[in-house]
Order: C-alpha cells, then structure tokens, then sequence
C-alpha cells in the first residue's frame, strides 16, 4: 500500500511539493538548478580571456596564444567534471539540509572564482614574468574548490542525506575517490615553483582522470 | 476522494498544467527558473572585478587586491543567501500573482545591479581615494535590494499568497527575521562615512546571519 | 476512464515523454527553459555598461552617470517584461512546432542584443554628440524585438498552437494589446530625432504600459 | 500490468527517481539544463564583441561595423540551431552514459569557445588585415564543434541510447542530415584563403540550411 498512486508521485517529484497541506520537504531541486546556472556561466565566461590578437602575423599570433588555449582546456574540463560529479552525488542526496546549502554555496565561489586565476596564469606563462606564483595560485583555487566539494560529501556521508540505496561502502568508496584530486592539487602548488607548465599539466591530469567513470555502485 | 490518483499530480505539478482544458494556475515555476538565472549571472559576474595585475612583483600585488577579495566574498555570500531565501520564500508561496512578478522584478534588478558597487568599492578602497562614498553606494545597494525583497514577503503576507500550511505566527516571525537586514544595511550606509571597512564588514556580518538557519517553521 | 492515473501524469508533464513508446509531442519546455537563460543573461549583461568613475569627485562623478542608470532601467524593464510576456504566451501555447522555435530564436538574437544599444545610448545622452541617432538605434532595437515577439504571436494564432481554453475573442484582444507597443516604439524612433531623452522616455512608457496587468483571459 | 499507476510516473519523469529504492536511472535531464545553461550565456556573450563606435560620425561608423552585425547573427544563429538540434537529439535519447556526457562536454567546450573567433573574424573583416586567416579560423571552430555534436550521435546510435520509436532508417537519416555540414565548414575553411565573406557566407548558409526542418520520424 505504499505505493498507492496518489502518494508516489508527490513524494518523488521536487515541483510537486507546493500545494501539498504540510510544509514541503527540502528538496534538491532548486539547488541543482541554481549550482548548474553557475557551473554554465563559469565555464562560459573563460572565453572572455582569450584576446584576439592585434598584430598582422596574425597565424604566428595566434599560435602564440597556446597558453590561453591549455588553461582555457583545463579550466573548462574541471568546471564540466565538477559538474558532472555534482550531479552524480546529487542523484543520490535525497534531501538538502541547511548547511548542505551553504557549503554548496561555498564550492560554487570557488568554482565562479575559476575565470580569475586561468586568466592570470594565461598571461604569466605567455611572458614568463612570475609564472610560478601564477601556477600555484592557479592550483591553490583548484584545491579550494575541490576541499568544498569533498566537504559536501563529508556532510551528506555524515548526515545520512544520501538515498536509501547508497550503502557504506559505497560512500567509503566515494570519499576515497573525491580524496584524491585533493592531493594531485596540493602536489601541483608545490611543483609550480619548479615548473609552472608541469603543475598545470597535473590540474589537466586530474580533470582527464575524473572524466574516466568511477566504479558503479550497482553491487 | 480529494486524493484521487487522476487529480492530485495534475493540480501538484506547474508543468503539468498545460494540456488541461481550464486556464494554467498562475504557477512560480518559471519565477523561479528566472530568478534563478539572474542570481547565477550576476554571482558570476563578479569575478569580472577581479583584474589580473600586470607588475613584476605578482605575490605582493595580489596581495594588494584584498578589497577585490573582501568585496567578491561578501556580495557573492549575499547573493548567494538572497538565493536561499528566495527558495525558502517560494516553496512557503503556493502562487504568484502578477505584482509578485513585478516586484521580483524590481528585485532582480538591483541584484543584477550588485557587480556595479562592487567593483567600484574596490577599486575605492585599494586607491583610499573617495572610499566612504564608495561604501555607502555599495550598502546603499544592498538596502535597496533588500527592501524590494521584503516588499514581496510583504505582498504575499497581504495577499495570502502562502501555502495554507503557513500559519499567521509564522508569517510574523518571517517578516521579523527579513526585517532586520533592512535596518543593518542603514546602518552601513551612515557608518560608511566614518569606515568604509567597518560598512563592508557590517554587510558581511548581515551575510553570515542570514548563512545561519532561522527557526523552523514546523511547530 | 480518460483520467486513469497511469495515462494523466504521462500526457500533462513535458518532462514525462522521454520514455513513452511513439514519438514525444513538440513541448515548449525546453524552448522556455533556453529563453529563461537568454532573457536572465541579457539582463544581467546590463550592468556591465556602468563604468565606476575613476575622478576624485565620486559623488558628483556618480550623479553625472544618469543617462546609465536611465538606460539600465528601461532595458532591463523592458527585458524583464518581455519575459513576463514570454511566461504568459507559453502558458496559453500548448505546443510548439519548428517555425515557432525559429521565430523564438530571432526573438532571443534582439533581446540578446539590447545591451549594445544600451551602451552606446548612455554614452552618447552623456556627451550629447550624436545622441539622436543613438536613441534612434535604441528605438529601433526595440521595435525590432517586439515585431519578432509580436510575430510568435501571429503564428501561434494562424496554426492555433493556443490551448483549447483560448477563444477567439482573447487571441483578438492579445493581438491588439501586443500590437499597441510596436506603434509606440516606431514613435520613439521618429522622435528620437527631436529629443534622445523623450525617445528613451517613451520607452520606457511602453515598459511601465506592459507591467500593469492585462485583462484576464477567463471569461 | 506495465501501466500500473505506481511505476509509470517514475520511470517517466527524471526528476521522479529521487525517492525510488535503487540506484536511479541516467536521465538526460539535467544534462539538457546544463547544456541550456551553456548555450543561452554563449549566444548572449556574442554582444559583447559589438563595441560602441566612438567616433562623431555615429551612423557612418555604425554603418562600418558591418562584420560586427554579419558575425553576430551567423554566430548567434548558429548557435541557436546547435540548441535546437540539441533539444531534438535529446528527446530522442532515452538514457545518458558517461561517455555522453563526456561528448557532449567536448561539444559545450567548442560552443562556449564560438565568441573569440567571432569578435576576431569581426575585428580582421573591417580591418581587412588576415582576414584570410580568421575565416579559416572561425569556420575551424564550427568544424569542431559540429565533430563534436556529429559524435554524440555516432555514439547514441552504436550504444542504442535511442529511444525505443526510433527506427534504424531514422538513425542512418539523422546522421546524413548530421554529416553534410561538416563537409559545409571543412570547405568553408578552403574557401576562406579566397575570400574571407564567402567562408562567412557558407557558414551563414549552413545555419539557414539547419533553421529549414528536417524529414518528419513518424512514418
């Protein structure tokens, strides 16, 4: 009888909240639907670094821009995947808390943050002028948005927010999955004072990794 | 009978009113998709203050930018907590009425309008230059923006536009709870002429207040 | 035995097609979700045109920008009524087909395109040289935006994409209350000639004509 | 027994799998939302290349920002359509894998990428300095985001992502209707060292082509 066809689809569905007699359970729908607002126009707003060139080599320019293009890539990439698994982990939040809310806010500041630190290493890699400290407060952004993404993880595993169907084993899994960017990035702030092409090339490693599938959480 | 399986999720869901025979229910879906797309471009606008600067000495002149910082956090903070609260207000709103839609309207505008003071109390306040001016422009903003707000809590108190579940009390408590931004953000603009920092820090704290959950609304 | 629950839900959510057997009919809840980001886009895009002053009188400085902010209110009225508009017709269409997507798109390219004439207007009212042809430019942007908008109209009344609760007589009466803004704009234009400021006023009539609330449709 | 009023609103609506007791189903849902998002601000950020003339001659220069105007509605229009396509394809696709989702980034990557070489196309048209080359660059951009948007489709067909009504003639129609603009761009990118406007043109020619709709699947 708990399926009863007047109950299912009020309790399943976000919208159908609002004309419900109590008050309405938090859903994660709005939420979804602001973050992936964000994520859209952080990632579109890359494009305003890239410069069209004004000299009349103009193909010899261009190619001068590759530094524009690999942090373009790079940033990209990370915006979609931290998309991506944003949406993975809120397929399987059933509910949003207060604090969810607000440390969901704090990782979209990071991520809206983004556009700042590509631009900057951009230019710095194309004149070579402190490239170092370029790269590694390009990384530093990167690890601080992914310590706010593990932290909604952390909360939603410590909350129990996840669907009844996420077991602990999975949630041990996801965490150690999530874990791991956090070091790649703390290890290219390092390395940026020896290389910044190098801490850059291991920001795009993390992003090409996280686009590979994890395992699924099926068994 | 009022659950029968046929009506329930045709009058629970705003996007299921299309095919039905009667006019649509004046619905806050769409309010909501564009509300949200505002919120989301003008957080993300902000980063477009950040200017990546062009000195040899990059470490010392990032640090330089502190007031961008400082500006950035507290006007993506308050707009991301308009957000919030938006969304709290429309899952407590079962339906919108025209002037509700105007007066989001006035809302959305001044929070499209926060990048503008923003920017401009950055600058101000890195330069030293006319900074008082600057802050009470900028918490002049953000009292504008909240009076719009509590000018559609005020309406649909008014026009008993709340879901039945709203008990009058709760109504009280909520205007009582958004009323108290109002008289802070003054407060942030007559101290701006004394501090500039100290009217910006006012409006942070108002941003961390809201951050924090009001009384819920279930008793 | 039309309104079995397994076949309601199915028919009355656009979102609910995807895995019916046959074909999914044409929605319109992608096309609005698209414009939502458009018109939320275009809006927020706004504010980019107010430059902070860099003088040492930031108040007087400040004062002297009212062609901005004068410019920055009626558009974004304007953008935001539009997509009041927008909201109201795709309530009253049941479905869309391919050429009303299209109209849809040249409507998106001229509200996209406000910003622009926006600018160069608050510049142009601001130095006065060659302020008529910019409020002329305005004027026509705006027209051309409301013939587009005025033509999704034509279409969805000449192929009857309206719901069956539309009659007759409220396709007329939307016809000539659409119609009424595209006379005023083409005034605009002509008096631009005679005076920017009045132009721009008239304008921003048009925008304060189209919040009030039409006459409703449930007779 | 498959229509029983308790499965049938969850397996239809994607944002009715929250609640269910497995792992839900990849839906196609938010990828659209995100999507939108992308290509709402892409379209919009084209008018950011228009750049106000300064000049005391206003409608003869305005008149000279001719390649501003051709760029932005081929661009703008372009874009519009890869949306609209966008829209079709995914009410076509009944479920999202990983590897979709990863297509579908690459294409996001290349749409958002659509305004640099719009504003540079503009830039070197009215300059008439390496047109040439900026043609061929801007038809290359096209080239690679319509791969991108043509894999998506090689892979839904090879992964059967399809949904169940659409047939194999349906799928080898969709993918030559695909293919002919990717030969469209590729000569594009030839015909630009001849003539830059002509390159711009096919491109123009390729977004008129795609307004125009396609064969009905219904047969």
């Amino acid at each position: 009888m708990a399926q009863t066809p007047s109950e299912q689809p009020a309790a399943a569905s976000p919208t159908a909240t609002t004309a419900t007699p109590g008050p309405p359970e938090p859903s994660t729908a709005r939420l979804e639907a602001f973050s992936d607002g964000v994520f859209a126009v952080a990632a579109t707003l890359l494009v305003l670094n890239l410069k069209a060139p004004a000299g009349h080599h103009l193909a010899h320019d261009l190619a001068g821009l590759w530094p524009s293009y690999a942090t373009y890539v790079v940033s990209f990439l990370t915006i979609g995947i931290i998309w991506m698994n944003h949406h993975a982990q809120y397929e399987r939040i059933a509910r949003a808390d207060r604090t969810l809310l607000v440390l969901n806010l704090f990782l979209l500041m990071f991520v809206t943050l983004i556009p700042f630190p590509t631009g900057l290493l951009a230019t710095r890699l194309a004149s070579g002028a402190n490239e170092q400290v370029a790269a590694a407060v390009y990384a530093a952004t990167m690890l601080a948005m992914s310590i706010s993404f593990f932290s909604t993880y952390i909360w939603s595993a410590h909350r129990r927010l996840f669907g009844d169907w996420i077991r602990e084993r999975h949630v041990g899994y996801l965490l150690r999955r999530n874990v791991s960017g956090l070091f790649a990035y703390a290890a290219a702030i390092g390395i940026a004072f020896a290389s910044a092409p190098a801490s850059l090339a291991i920001c795009g490693i993390v992003a090409v990794y996280y686009l590979l599938p994890g395992r699924p959480l099926t068994d």
